[in-house]
């Protein structure tokens, strides 16, 4: 069956490891899976004000993601926390009231840092905000430490290891769409 | 003992209920004690090749944080989180490595919504990056719940209970930081 | 379609809050369910030493909880988060390992408190734990405030406003489980 | 200045790496320090019914609490949280209502767990609970990953630089009580 997938999360410029889980899963899809990154780069600071008639960037975000059969989240961990610039993302795509685009769609998130504990402290944050966005995330997840010695100067994750778990919960998160989608 | 407090987080915009609560901070602090509100107006998405040469709001901000002998948040609460534009202003000033403004600041919470729930749940992930930040966080807090019919057109909190809450964990906070900085 | 609940959480004391809210949702189901609520009372406190042949209460707990087509949990608030009794019940349920009695199973989470939030913090580190269990939790929720004025001295809830709640997340949580086990 | 710690968490069985933790901890005492292992092991499951006249052991661990100037935390990590016999014996020594024992006590965590996060989930869970306990936690901590290879047969923690990082958090604890308890 065919889906497509959205990645949000990782940062643009070359070297975001968040970014190179999010390339890496491009090239690790089942047959008949899609996928495209969505670029936060353009999305302004929310304001209220705006959110019934929202910048380009940020239409273009909300469609993008209302077009997806599932959300694969890349989030790195800043301060314990998700990066403001991906909850500020989050925040205008969930806006205004009534027009959630998030809305019931599945979800699997992959956390990331140079460290040992792999943004599991950002990733947990992140699962909460998805319940409030009616999301529904896969329970198996990335947790991706040391990220500085398993992706190259190009941006590359070249772990085999590392590689084989973003396929198989790219896997899971299309079977689990499916689930979600069946025909009663 | 002279005390200045840094209250952070309440959008500008008339009729914003955390920034009318920094507002009624400032109106109910004890003799000696002086407050100041950030602006986070100015402050672009973080970007972490300019975290080195930040842009002067950014500078601003960090000189606001590092003069203050507390800082009183005061967090909306957007999809279970934080919004990101105030964790984006916290990734900040948390930055660059080694030169954390936050560091070792007192701090009290106050979070608000116009439910039940007054925010909780956005504070309790303050709370959590608090740790990282190396703040010493207030175990008392507000929980501003129905925020709507405590504040009125003009934006001023009128709500007498709210306002005596808010006066006392302000002196709560006052004597936190005293106790902190105390000589052993 | 047929469909058995399970309800764990309420302690068995009359004047117990959360078993009012199981006791509640047993009176409002839809047709063709039925629910029983669990025993927890005869649970003895974990040891991973008897975990491959627990005693008598802890087999029979397990198996409702493999019996059910789906969870309805009921949790007071102690300390901010589940009480001692009901994690030590979920811990024996969940082992030994390979052997987890919750996996795959839908969910759905009552919290309650005297106070104004409701048990909040306390469900929201129970939808945690549910994720390792792998669970697949409701995004909607009951969240019962000054639970203290809405169920009387019998113990039953009375207030019609949370009844239909009650009611609502039940039939929700039917719709989820009915969802889930679609064939494709 | 003489202090008094004590140790609480660790079950008593041996090979239990959170009470390896511990036992480490009380061989890496600074001068003029003691430090003692809280019992859990007779502590029944709480029952509100009997908070006024609690039990035995519960009546020694409220005790051994009250008599400490910091407690030393040391968790395992059970389906993401921590383990229910832990959360039991912080729910009696909360009780009764306006006789918390853990009331404005310094404390730090250690966590643990075989796997590569060290119990960080569960951890966070006791912090939170440390909020409504009215404790001081430390922001440092120590977590403990694939503690099967640094703690040797007979539960002794043989790892050197886990030993330099519990003897350096025990001596942070330390200064924090000191810090917290500093006359003005």
């Amino acid at each position: 069956m065919a889906m497509k997938i959205l990645g949000i999360g990782g940062s643009l410029r070359k070297g975001s490891y968040s970014a190179a889980l999010l390339r890496a899963a491009t090239e690790l899809l089942p047959n008949g899976v899609t996928m495209e990154i969505a670029d936060l780069s353009g999305i302004p600071m929310f304001n209220q004000d705006d959110e019934a008639s929202p910048p380009e960037p940020v239409r273009r975000f909300k469609s993008q993601i209302k077009e997806a059969d599932a959300i694969l989240f890349s989030t790195p961990e800043y301060n314990f926390g998700i990066p403001g610039y991906l909850k500020n993302a989050i925040d205008w795509a969930s806006r205004p009231n009534g027009d959630n685009s998030f809305k019931d769609k599945p979800a699997a998130i992959m956390s990331s840092s140079g460290g040992m504990l792999g943004g599991i402290k950002a990733q947990l944050q992140l699962r909460q905000i998805l319940v409030y966005l009616d999301m529904h995330a896969l329970n198996d997840s990335i947790v991706a430490s040391g990220v500085n010695k398993i992706i190259d100067a190009d941006g590359k994750l070249t772990d085999q290891r590392m590689r084989d778990r973003v396929k198989q919960v790219v896997e899971e998160l299309v079977a689990w769409a499916n689930r979600l989608s069946a025909k009663r």
